[in-house]
């Protein structure tokens, strides 16, 4: 691609460094912001170099938060001895807006995954254990996604506080709500029969 | 969506102001930035800030330009009495890529378009007219895609420089190179029988 000016080329290839961002999307949206008032483009400029700048993490459950100790850690009415580990902070959203869960997360940052070089000393996993050994801590709820990278992480972590007295639950796998049968995975379909519930209890739901 | 984060949440908010940029997608990016060193966060807010703040359109045919008149206008092996009029740089570009061209051209910046609000006084149509009366171009291409807007806008320019002694033309539509007859459109399929050239002229390109 030939461009006309040093400046566009510049802005073109710094936002094609975004991921799922070719040369041609990075034209059109810098296009875009070119045809818009002055004002947004300096808008957007500052939220992203101000949110680089200044992100905080949890101290206690690394979710980003504005402050040393997020909402939710913060917040006491929620259930301090139940916690939920998750890969990062979309689930911590994803879980929030279901209005199901009243205890605290983990946020490891990742999944144990060599293919992509990354190891259990890349997430935050001491801190977890540290937490359970405290002895505080009744019930790990592991909410990583169901795939084998999840299911290593899983385990890795389940290998780290075996020894404590804990209870580890895993998030339900079945067939999701508003799925036809018939075009359910077999893995899925095979695990939500192994896994069934009583029929009562799904009533409560 | 809930955010932990204003901080967070407005960077997201400014994202997704980009066309066909969702809250999700938005959220994705941010998180990825945020992962990477800040540099790259910085050096993509300069380069933002900078292309918006700076930015320049070649007095002559409107393309963007860091200096006054752009390279192509300025190129004195270039066939000023031959211009394309095109809807904007990225058809420039286009163009350029095929090294078939080597006269100016007009970027009208944009099509007329009421559905949008846009009419002809939103376009750079005034200074290719006045480009026109004063008698050194000989030959207007009109490059525009061939939509309706497309159309009407052609329709527009040529009408208004008409009175003057001057050629027009289009681009060619017809089949596009490796496209089986079969799955081309009626319209087009149509169009290159009526508009079909000698063979020998053929044999040329």
């Amino acid at each position: 691609m030939e461009f006309s000016s040093k400046l566009l080329e510049n802005a073109v290839s710094e936002m094609s460094q975004l991921p799922g961002v070719g040369k041609r999307t990075a034209l059109r949206l810098v296009l875009h912001l070119l045809r818009q008032p002055e004002h947004q483009t300096v808008q957007l400029a500052e939220a992203l170099s101000k949110v680089r700048a200044e992100i905080n993490f949890c101290k206690s459950c690394h979710n980003i938060s504005d402050k040393e100790i997020c909402e939710i850690c913060e917040n006491p009415h929620r259930n301090e001895e139940l916690i939920c580990v998750v890969e990062d902070i979309r689930d911590v959203m994803a879980i929030e807006n279901t209005s199901s869960f009243r205890g605290l997360y983990h946020v490891l940052g990742g999944k144990i995954s060599p293919m992509d070089g990354i190891g259990p000393q890349d997430l935050n996993i001491t801190s977890l254990v540290e937490k359970v050994k405290l002895g505080k801590v009744k019930e790990l709820i592991f909410a990583m996604s169901p795939t084998m990278e999840g299911d290593t992480t899983n385990f890795y972590i389940f290998k780290q506080i075996q020894d404590y007295n804990i209870k580890t639950s895993t998030i339900a796998r079945g067939v999701a709500a508003g799925n036809e049968l018939e075009y359910t995975d077999e893995i899925t379909l095979g695990r939500s029969i192994v896994d069934r519930i009583p029929f009562e209890a799904s009533l409560k739901l």
